[in-house]
């Protein structure tokens, strides 16, 4: 069993962008921290919804009809099949939650590999 | 869809303690806040892990062999079926995630109501 996991001590452990490291296991979810920087690429996840809870910074979650702003503090729920679009001006802090193994572009051919910390 | 979602505006809606608030769902899961305060009841989820992240303040997650002790800004894992019991010294701010529907006590007859805000 895991104990208690900080989340900033995780987010020390790394320097890459848009590469997720998974910190614990949820249900068959990966609990994962991410640093986000710059603009990603349009996607969505045919089979899971998407969340985003910024921990430092902010996080505009661009959608094709609009943008939602999430300063630290803040969560947003991506439902399943909907194309969306993370961008940070500079880098910020996220946890995202997903189902094991979740190709985080929605596309295995161009995912980062899933790393564990 | 819902829009960004301000945690600590959500924990300002309700002095209640001990009773989770469904903020959002994600994948058939209640995204919750909750204020912990004093000592809760020894339970367990026999079906769901059960997740702990600290907002604000720290809490003791009291198992038979031991106990974690989380502050703001980290989380952890109580596997199913293990039994817990949280402790918060003083008024504390917890983001919780369960399959919707989860009873807070691991008993229906006793868990508090689900609330939506």
């Amino acid at each position: 069993m895991d104990e208690a996991i900080n989340l900033e001590d995780k987010l020390g452990q790394f320097d890459e962008t848009w590469s997720p490291r998974t910190v614990t296991t949820f249900n068959g979810h990966d609990i994962m921290v991410a640093k986000f920087l710059g603009e990603f690429v349009w996607h969505s996840h045919a089979d899971t919804d998407d969340l985003f809870l910024v921990l430092k910074g902010a996080v505009d979650i661009r959608l094709r009809d609009r943008t939602v702003t999430l300063k630290a503090g803040e969560l947003f729920v991506v439902p399943k099949g909907v194309e969306h679009r993370p961008y940070a001006k500079e880098e910020a802090h996220v946890l995202l939650i997903e189902p094991r193994g979740t190709p985080n572009t929605g596309d295995p051919a161009t995912a980062a590999g899933r790393k564990v910390i």
